[in-house]
């Protein structure tokens, strides 16, 4: 028997930091629009979650110069996977380190993608905990739905921009256990995207070819409603509200998700998802590898119009301020001693 | 560490077999109205299968002379899986048997739950392979999506009635490596039904109290829309020719699972599942329990209208038939020998 | 040419008056759930509207000892028009008058349905000016919608509780051009509810008999989305903060209407009203009537539940509160002098 | 009192002929993909009907060289509206003549707007009367839903391409009493395009410059469907079955449609209309113009991506055929002698 067998140790996507360069404008998007709960706020950064979210927070919103992505956290399926990763990565030559005392979670192991992305993998996480008003009869529900804007329900994936898809996407393929989904590859050349899962979810991160800037950015962060209706009621107020909206609300065939990719004030793309699209359960799944031909034909987008083209290019930190983000990230992660 | 880490055996509900006293009718239902795709019948059975299913089949319909459920089958993780599940329940005391040539998977290990629902459990699937005019260009979709009815995208989740839920669902837990994800227990006494999974979905399979038969029984099979606007389709459809709806559209707390429960011409009872519900991607999950105060206040339904008092009672077969069919179960699972 | 060419001389239900017990609760409700925009409160009433609304108000909900519904607004078709209806209802020998500075309209002839229910016509509005923050860029949208709670776009219909549904639907029919779309009779008896127009709408008002009471009560008012998906994150809504929904999310047979009847705090019944169900351009309708049999087969809900028995004998004020409520009423009108 | 008081003298669009040269292919996609019902083919023409249309025909599906509209047939709002309609028309010293013997309606009067586009005024209509099969439990609803693709449910309005906007307009406002609701004007020049109704729909006709023909071409029909999610299903559909959609699903800021644009297999225009966008009620209404600056931003697309040129360009018969149809359908009505 010669089936590979999956790595089941990295359980979800559980927190995002975004960078902005305006903060009042980027928490009012959050905060008002898609009805996120803020936790606390440290002067640095805010910490908010969508309504279903489980944890301490799920997006860590920080006050910097410039857009882009922070730490991207995960979370390992148990304290035995968590060390088995750090072991891979550690094996795998590339730098890491452990860190402590980050809100929202306990001892991580810090390191980074191949092109420069930083990750934090932990096991501990600090539950919200509603007050007594914030607390829903629904059970699965951690607090009541609120009240304001058209709110997501819970953060769902991200993709990151990079210099060469098939190297970042292979580390995590190989050290955490991701398995590729779906992606793109036109005329036998290099990947262009693709998109890579731990659970039958089709992608929890993605990676697409930076193919304006010098990688190690940020394509998108994306939250998640699960619902066609409630999107269209987004939209609607996004247009009222002078909110960019770059596409959608349309369907792409690659994942199937009903999306809307708008930026948010401070400047990051951020995806909002509709209704779930397709889960995979066949433990035998194929990557689905969308080309040239079809790519333009149903992949980019099954229905609602066309990608524009700074779908492909744009992403954060802009390019002008990318060569400078990527030294420091670089510099952010020195191997532990 | 003393986490204990899940078993990720089982892959997924891959198929059902329905009996039908009324099969030309309940071919009508599921072909015409949930646009189901058939494969082939070979004179006792007709197979077919939901838009995105991916195999064979997941319905095996088959004529009989009362409506309740056959085989319910399970798809493992991997060979090792297979062999590694089927050395548990072996383990466990419990009669199985290896079977070979179903139609649709290949060796296939047969047991009972303590109920006597009979279970094959499976790695080797014959894949759908659709003709020429059948093919998507969607890359993840094995077929065109039908021009019948309001078709439903696949295969979901099975609720079996049983004489003692703890039991039937600890079988499952301790043997197949499913993990509780709701219950319902009144005044502190026996669990009146629960949920299981072992996937982010709240449930593959549910076990409930059989108040009013023997057990052994079917309470419902699901089929997956993913969306909230297709049920509303269907229930008017469902009203225009004369398909009995039971209850909903309407919201369960349990699950969130935005559901309707219909009559198929048979007789047994179906739901249909339009949005997700939530999924669990928290790997520390602790069963969430509903009791007598808050089932009623949300649990059972969150908004739509309350479950009817044959909700509770109604099964398949029926009770008259219930009695029979329940011998004739268990006499059709022999010890390997 | 026999045929009879209809009245077109009202125009719209313009304006409906509640009272309110709970008038903080209610304002609540009807601000931060309904997401009504409110103009102004002269203390003894807040004056409301939804965002799609053009005039001054479409609610006045006003403080008082006890639910109920005080008047209802109707905008005639032009200054002609308005003069010929109230000729005609002076020629009917019901008693009515002209009355002067009501905020929100200009002169206004004030006249009772034969049960009892306070009426203004009128042609001279308010329109309601949007801040410079509150202007949209839909020129059809009198204001943004809101960010608050799942807004309503449009006051509706309103249904009203009598004594006698034929007398009270026939003198609106008769003096002001209404023309009765769908009714209930069983067994050949009184009419038990009906709804009648003055535009492709199915009802802007409906009588319904009042069983429990003695008539001259509100059996609802109804604000309109247009869109069922907003209506399922309404009753999300509703369940968290325990407003009490009586009803829906259906679908009547009945009008089409996919519904919901919830209890405002104040105890009015309030509907609002998804999809449009259908609009009548047909300029020969005939009344259709709904007997016994089929209200019960698909009538009263096409699908999602039956109407709880409350529908039928609900209404405000209630029944202890409506003998003294039906005398001030009809001690309000006195005839012009 | 100088208002101008409305004519309501023409109920409703009810029915319109399209060309078709692929007779075969234009006939499954409105019997197959949008579910519509043949009530006769007479070898020239297939009648059909959404299944909440009334009459004998919606559509008038003819065999044709060339793609393009046929006759646009109104309802009058009563037999004494009629006589008044034909005096003004021929009071106006437009072209007209009565004819007899159409297929699903009486004595009708033909004349053509100032571009030649033919028209059908009349009366007496023939009822569809379903078969005992056909026949709905909804008394509102003429026939059961069908099962067949997504169906739309009744006509909605019809959009001729023009050589003068204005001049069009302002025949069918001054001697058919249509109103105009919102318009298009760049640079305070000619109009562009504009729409009109006869009731609190926003249009039953409009009209848009022709930038890329002769004039008296369609661009486009329109069915409704009243529902956002049914659209997202059609497009779903029509991507699988290779229908052309040449924009949305996406939201007009112009009456607020929520739209998608299809070419139907023999080149016309084919809008299928989703929610009802707003209703105008108010009788004081004045027509909204949208002009170069904020046409582009909301008016044109709210949501949903942009209008590719081909919106602005594209109509049938096709640039090429329609010199020679133009001669044609101006030959074709000949004053009554």
């Amino acid at each position: 028997m010669s089936f590979q067998e999956p790595i089941h140790d990295v359980a979800q996507l559980a927190m995002v930091e975004l960078f902005t360069p305006k903060f009042e404008e980027s928490l009012w998007f959050f905060h008002d629009v898609l009805g996120m709960t803020p936790t606390e706020d440290d002067g640095t950064s805010c910490y908010l979650r969508a309504y279903e979210d489980r944890y301490h927070h799920s997006l860590k919103l920080t006050r910097a110069d410039h857009a882009g992505v922070g730490v991207v956290g995960w979370r390992a399926a148990s304290p035995q996977a968590l060390e088995r990763r750090v072991a891979a990565i550690e094996a795998s030559g590339r730098p890491g380190k452990w860190i402590e005392g980050h809100k929202g979670y306990g001892r991580a192991y810090e390191f980074t993608t191949p092109d420069g992305h930083k990750q934090h993998l932990f096991w501990e996480v600090e539950y919200f905990k509603p007050s007594a008003e914030q607390k829903s009869k629904l059970l699965s529900r951690p607090q009541k739905r609120p009240l304001r804007g058209v709110p997501v329900r819970r953060i769902d994936h991200i993709n990151l921009f990079c210099s060469d898809v098939t190297k970042n996407a292979g580390f995590m393929q190989e050290h955490l256990g991701f398995q590729k989904r779906e992606n793109v590859i036109f005329g036998g050349q290099d990947e262009l995207a693709c998109w890579l899962s731990v659970s039958p979810l089709v992608h929890e991160v993605a990676f697409t070819k930076d193919q304006a800037g010098p990688g190690n950015r940020l394509h998108h962060l994306a939250f998640w409603y699960g619902n066609q209706g409630q999107m269209l009621d987004l939209a609607d107020i996004l247009m009222e509200y002078d909110v960019r909206i770059e596409a959608g609300p349309a369907k792409h065939g690659v994942s199937q998700a009903y999306f809307m990719y708008v930026y948010e004030p401070g400047g990051n793309r951020i995806e909002l998802f509709g209704d779930t699209g397709y889960l995979i359960f066949d433990p035998e799944w194929k990557t689905l590898t969308w080309t040239e031909e079809n790519f333009f034909d149903g992949g980019g987008v099954w229905f609602g119009g066309e990608l524009p083209q700074d779908f492909f290019v744009y992403g954060t930190p802009i390019v002008e301020a990318a060569a400078a983000a990527q030294a420091e990230a670089e510099a952010a992660v020195e191997p532990a001693e």
